[in-house]
């Protein structure tokens, strides 16, 4: 059994084999982590890594968005006519590394990305990128009705002419992507902590954390 | 033509027709994102994103240490025990998403990692790494002695008993790599402007910067 810099009251009861709250023990060190460094704009701000469509590593900033609910999966808006929609086609692992400037610590959090935009079928889909484009404000909102991102600047002011209903649904270019961990890196390195935390599925097919204390 | 504060020693010198300014306008950016910046400990971390050995996004912070002499070469200092090396060995190529929180800049750097052990023979190289060792504080110097990064941690306070006499070269884990790019995309959040910069060959072989604005 190892010691971590989880809080006690997180850590792992020994036989716990399910999905509550102790299971995900690198949930509560993010949402620790998201608490002390609220006071920065940029604490939600992590970089996202994926496969290139020429199988070289893509790397670009996003912001975070609350994990689904009821869950450790990660949600991040984007706009569906970037480049990493395509590559998230080709290959939908991810590695987030996100790194907490005022407390020191960083997540490498990987797993398998679901792309959710318009072509979303499933009502509970549909249902969590409507929830999520109304939880954005309308300024960002506007972003989706710019020119298509990458493509060459034709015009200095884009965005000037926009007009936004802000009653009105998600747009098309509107896309919800949800990353759901496999493994996560935790550095602490004002403690020189590094527990890794990694799944395994139970005997009832549930996924379980398991957590190691390794050398920084 | 960008005006920016480049302290003159790292100002290229007439002449040289591979690193003038006006050939490598992203360079002239980064140092002063770099100089605006300064007050903040953070902001020479950026994100290192390579191809795992699965074939994987992987993806870490890591401090940049500098250009290489004359060059539009990044150098990054690390362990050559840890993953990112086998990695980069299978596959080269890398991407740096480095964003800079107080003025909303963010560069995307890709290009192909040399790395420089204790097995380069090239004197130049062997150089190199002598410099950047003796570069880094005798702090960061203690890590490379620690126990084996990413292996089950076995003791609690590892770094205790070490000694490093300040005079002694680099040791054996000490890595240096040097990111040459190829493609550099930079985003001003306050301006809403993006410029993508790539690289052609001139006739005469050397590497040519080209810009384009494209749309954010």
């Amino acid at each position: 059994m190892i010691k971590s810099p989880v809080p006690s009251e997180l850590e792992p009861r020994s036989g716990e084999m399910t999905t509550a709250p102790m299971a995900v023990p690198w949930k509560q060190l993010l949402l620790t982590a998201l608490e002390s460094n609220a006071h920065l704009k940029h604490s939600s701000f992590l970089q996202l890594a994926t496969i290139g469509c020429n199988g070289r590593p893509s790397n670009r900033t996003v912001v975070f968005r609350g994990f689904e609910e009821s869950s450790d999966k990660i949600q991040i808006n984007t706009d569906s006519r970037t480049r990493k929609i395509e590559e998230l086609k080709r290959c939908s692992y991810a590695e987030i590394c996100w790194y907490f400037t005022d407390s020191w610590e960083q997540f490498r959090i990987s797993g398998l990305v679901d792309i959710i935009d318009g072509s979303s079928s499933d009502p509970a889909k549909v249902e969590q990128r409507h929830r999520s484009w109304f939880a954005s404000s309308v300024r960002s909102r506007m972003q989706y009705l710019g020119p298509n991102p990458g493509l060459p600047a034709l015009t200095e002011h884009p965005h000037q002419e926009l007009v936004l209903d802000p009653s009105s649904g998600p747009v098309a270019a509107f896309c919800l992507l949800v990353l759901d961990p496999n493994e996560v890196d935790y550095l602490n390195l004002k403690t020189s902590e590094r527990v890794m935390f990694t799944t395994s599925t139970s005997v009832s097919g549930e996924k379980c954390w398991n957590s190691e204390k390794i050398n920084p």
